[in-house]
């Protein structure tokens, strides 16, 4: 295949017409009359259209070369200026290898890179964050030490950034420790991510600090720092560090059905070709607004074949409770990363708490 | 004012609960049963609630200090999971001054330095965008040398990025001199802004590659390479450069008026913050859906006193003709960036095009 192939949803009026003209913005961005003969080789095309009651679908070839292997470009050609229009949906993505290469090669780690470098082969990963912000870096070290008896991540919230009561360095050594002391106690693999987002110019920067600290993985937020950070992250880390991404400010994309980008192309495909390990996204059943349908096709698009990358690793997060780890893994599978929050926190003693946490992943068919 | 100040439209059911629940999701993250003492120095807090038929609205006082002076951070607080919610919409923003500050100041030129440095002083100014992707830089260049005997400003297509018709420092060099060589014949002062997106590890040096060749302005897209990539492209480029965002990416917070960010908000404070001196969005009339009155308020906020911040210049695009030059002065007035594409290249003749544009905005009235 030497194209990329959008499929996108069409709603409103004239949408046979509404996606000729798609494909034109998408690529042209000019009346193809007025176009030189030349350009002609970047122009995107419509190449099915099959009408619908609710919508139309129509599938849309793009040249490989439009995105000039940048994944930034691919993004703008993919939904950019019709982003703006309501009645437009991307919901469907394939790319040709050679452009998945082009930007990277997909998760460095993976789902089964993932399992491999926390030694963990079958039972459901599980994961937390820690919080409230406004704690200060002892806090929440202490927390972390806790934790880390059952849990295999320990996350920063992504409400942490290099606030005054934790900043960001003191942050990640102390919790760095905390984990490696709790890891040397307890036998076990427990990993700590700090969230990198903050200026541009001390990006890189807190990759590498964090890394260096031994932090071993890091939360990064495509929709705060763009996709192709992420991407650039896992050029500079190292080869076991796992990359995890968070949706923050990415829900202008999914939380109406008629424009934007489908959760399943979002948090699959496109998470993918951004070079996330395991993608962060709200599970249906909490206080977020996914559907089990749209979880289920998440989870599929993080494993199906694409343009022959990794699978990334499904983290469905958002309202989650011990008592309901059986239902996630009829939904999702065991091959899938559990994401709980304050539910840990209600028992009062976190260390219990998260050793239960574990003993039910263990048991759980 | 030493509190960042969001107004929120709820819908839905429960919205006074939504409200809170939102306050708490945005700053906490965590129940605030569950927060030990010390955290509650972060918490956000409903401060006024008002009831309505179609949406409630709320607005959340945040402290100053959850932003930790980043902007990137305080995108993650406003928004950043609430975003994944329909229902919820960030309509109205203020700031402390000493967090504007803190995040760079805001536009370098803004507006005001806009006018000072193109040597325009009361006409509506003019931009056009060089297009259809797939040409080579010879003829891109030969496009812009007709075109700045009209123009003010000549702008990368958001489609070109670096692709093999057209590589990104051929481009630049190619089109900065054919722009400098029409100044030197016609006397005027127009500018190239090469668009800027690219490989997040070649941000800061395309940048500076445009400043060398003579750009003296860029086109970013905060939507796909974050908005603090634009803060940090002001620390970057020289004094008088000018810094226009372009919409590209972001429409999923504004194509649905139940959820994300309000047009008026996401194009006016938020890309000031951002320190664009110039935003690009899709006007009314045009082939995009904002309204007349969003595109006021637009226009409005970009030069509201915001937080100590210059005044952004608005450029309303799309679907723009000559003819039209009146009405969108009327709706904007005359302190505008008419950002005008296809219709130039219908009458064959570019430089007569543009000459005729440059004309009409002479004499609008």
């Amino acid at each position: 295949m030497s194209a990329i192939v959008a499929t996108y949803e069409i709603r409103g009026d004239d949408r046979r017409a509404r996606a000729e003209a798609l494909a034109v913005e998408q690529s042209h961005e000019l009346p193809t009359d007025l176009a030189p003969e030349p350009a002609l080789r970047s122009l995107a095309h419509v190449v099915s259209f099959e009408a619908g009651s609710e919508f139309d679908t129509a599938v849309v070839e793009y040249p490989e070369e439009l995105a000039g292997g940048e994944l930034a470009q691919l993004l703008v050609h993919l939904i950019g200026n019709v982003s703006l229009q309501d009645g437009i949906r991307l919901v469907e993505l394939e790319v040709p290898e050679s452009l998945a290469a082009a930007v990277g090669g997909g998760p460095p780690l993976g789902a089964a890179g993932i399992r491999r470098v926390l030694g963990v082969d079958d039972r459901p990963l599980l994961a937390t964050a820690l919080k409230p912000v406004g704690l200060e870096p002892a806090d929440l070290a202490a927390m972390a030490s806790k934790l880390a008896w059952g849990l295999d991540v320990i996350k920063d919230d992504q409400g942490l950034a290099n606030q005054p009561w934790a900043p960001f360095r003191e942050r990640v050594l102390r919790v760095t420790e905390a984990v490696r002391e709790t890891n040397a106690a307890s036998g076990r693999r427990a990993r700590y991510f700090p969230a990198v987002a903050g200026p541009f110019e001390q990006f890189e920067e807190r990759l590498r600090f964090a890394a260096d600290a031994g932090a071993d993985g890091v939360l990064l937020m495509p929709g705060v720092t763009g996709f192709d950070s992420v991407r650039f992250a896992a050029t500079v880390l190292p080869e076991d560090a796992i990359i995890m991404a968070h949706p923050s400010f990415l829900g202008g994309f999914t939380a109406s059905s008629t424009h934007g980008i489908s959760p399943e192309v979002l948090f699959g495909p496109i998470m993918r070709l951004a070079r996330a390990d395991t993608v962060i996204f709200p599970s249906a059943g909490g206080r977020f607004s996914l559907t089990v349908e749209q979880c289920r096709g998440i989870a599929e698009q993080s494993r199906r074949p694409f343009a022959g990358l990794e699978a990334s690793l499904p983290a469905p997060g958002g309202g989650m409770s011990v008592d309901r780890i059986g239902e996630l893994v009829e939904l999702y599978g065991r091959d899938v990363l559990l994401l709980i929050g304050s539910d840990l926190h209600r028992g009062g003693d976190l260390r219990a708490s998260a050793e239960a946490f574990l003993e039910a992943a263990q048991t759980v068919r």
